[in-house]
């Protein structure tokens, strides 16, 4: 049986202000680091062996990936960084907290940009300080594929490519593979696993630092799809997790 | 002009206790930690910009550079692992501590195993818990590669493929490289680069946690190599490592 477990980063110092991150490369918080602490611990106590992990090129991702691997004694396994696996981006919102953007723009119109699939917040100019046009970590990157703004929707269409040409077929070597990634980034996939609809999946919130496995067979068609850890916790996160899908 | 730094790990936890470490995978000591954070520091404030990292299978060579990078704000830069950068392989020296390897070889024979270039200590059984091969982490490599003992001469070897037909070239794409290793294995490097000879470099000691860059120009010559940090530390140091380089 083949295993990729999906783990979206814990708490990063931002949440606590409230910003939209999006691209912005915030640390983990106190809280987020024991998150990935608690993690690994899981997964080695559970007895997973990743030989390959995926993660973003955003450091509250890897920064979750190197303490799982380490509590795991799993340090030198082989990591790909994308900025494919990245955070949606938030476009001019990136950075504003709550209050200011409402100033801004008015709740309504917020609630629009962070719950429809489709509408992207407006984008930022490419010589905007905070455009990846300006950040040396994306000059590898063809200029056509990189984001001022993103829906949902451009996110999961960036993250497919990469799940369908590298991490997948990368399961034909490998038993167990992970990926520590972003709420959005991780969306995206689950969305393709479950074939979730346009309309769901803004509803789908995947809880921070539970490790969530999909099994595949010998195909590399999804088998079962379940959370880590404690019964009780995991039956409440199923339940939300449903649930989520179901609203509108 | 490119640029080749080499980083030797900080304090491990078995330093304290005179424990031979070779190829046991024993974690950095908080020292060690704090060593590693200084020369990121310093090699963050000298505006150094890696593009790629080399480091070996062990975690107290991958975790300094994990916090090397964080300094840098460079976490997301590929990061290559190769058990062809790990220390120098022990043999069943490893986990033995001086009392313990004098009462069973006697101070002289260990002196002679340290301190030579091609005497090794004699060879840990296949089956040892010890051996490589019995650890997951070394399943991809070619049985024929996997030492049971080593002399300097023989990591020096194993290294040597990997500098010339990994390292070296992507000096060709990249300006500026880091190392992330081992007091033997960056020998190695140091002895190839610097052409010293085979009397002299088991007396080469470089000093953990200083940066230690190589200059190239553009047909990968060194043009000059130089230790980073405070001035009056990196005299001192320079004069240690030629001192030893004369001394027999």
């Amino acid at each position: 049986m083949k295993k990729v477990v999906l783990l979206r980063h814990g708490e990063s110092v931002w949440n606590k202000e409230n910003r939209f991150t999006g691209w912005t490369d915030v640390d983990l918080s106190e809280k987020g680091i024991q998150e990935a602490h608690d993690a690994g611990r899981l997964l080695r106590d559970e007895g997973y062996f990743f030989e390959k992990a995926y993660t973003s090129y955003l450091k509250r991702a890897i920064k979750t990936l190197n303490i799982v691997l380490d509590e795991m004694d799993l340090d030198w396994i082989p990591v790909d960084k994308t900025w494919r696996l990245n955070e949606k981006h938030y476009g001019v919102l990136q950075g504003l907290n709550k209050a200011e953007m409402a100033a801004k723009y008015g709740e309504e119109q917020v609630h629009i940009w962070r719950r429809s699939y489709d509408v992207p917040p407006p984008p930022l100019a490419k010589d905007d300080p905070r455009s990846p046009f300006m950040d040396r970590r994306y000059k590898g990157v063809d200029e056509k594929d990189l984001p001022l703004t993103e829906a949902l929707k451009d996110t999961v269409n960036r993250i497919l490519p990469y799940w369908n040409d590298v991490i997948l077929p990368s399961l034909r070597e490998h038993n167990e593979i992970i990926v520590a990634a972003h709420g959005n980034s991780l969306r995206g996939i689950v969305k393709h696993l479950k074939n979730i609809s346009d309309e769901d999946i803004p509803q789908l919130n995947l809880p921070t630092g539970i490790p969530y496995v999909f099994e595949f067979d010998d195909d590399l068609n999804v088998v079962k799809d379940y959370f880590l850890g404690d019964p009780e916790v995991i039956k409440k996160l199923m339940e939300a997790v449903a649930n989520q899908g179901k609203a509108k």
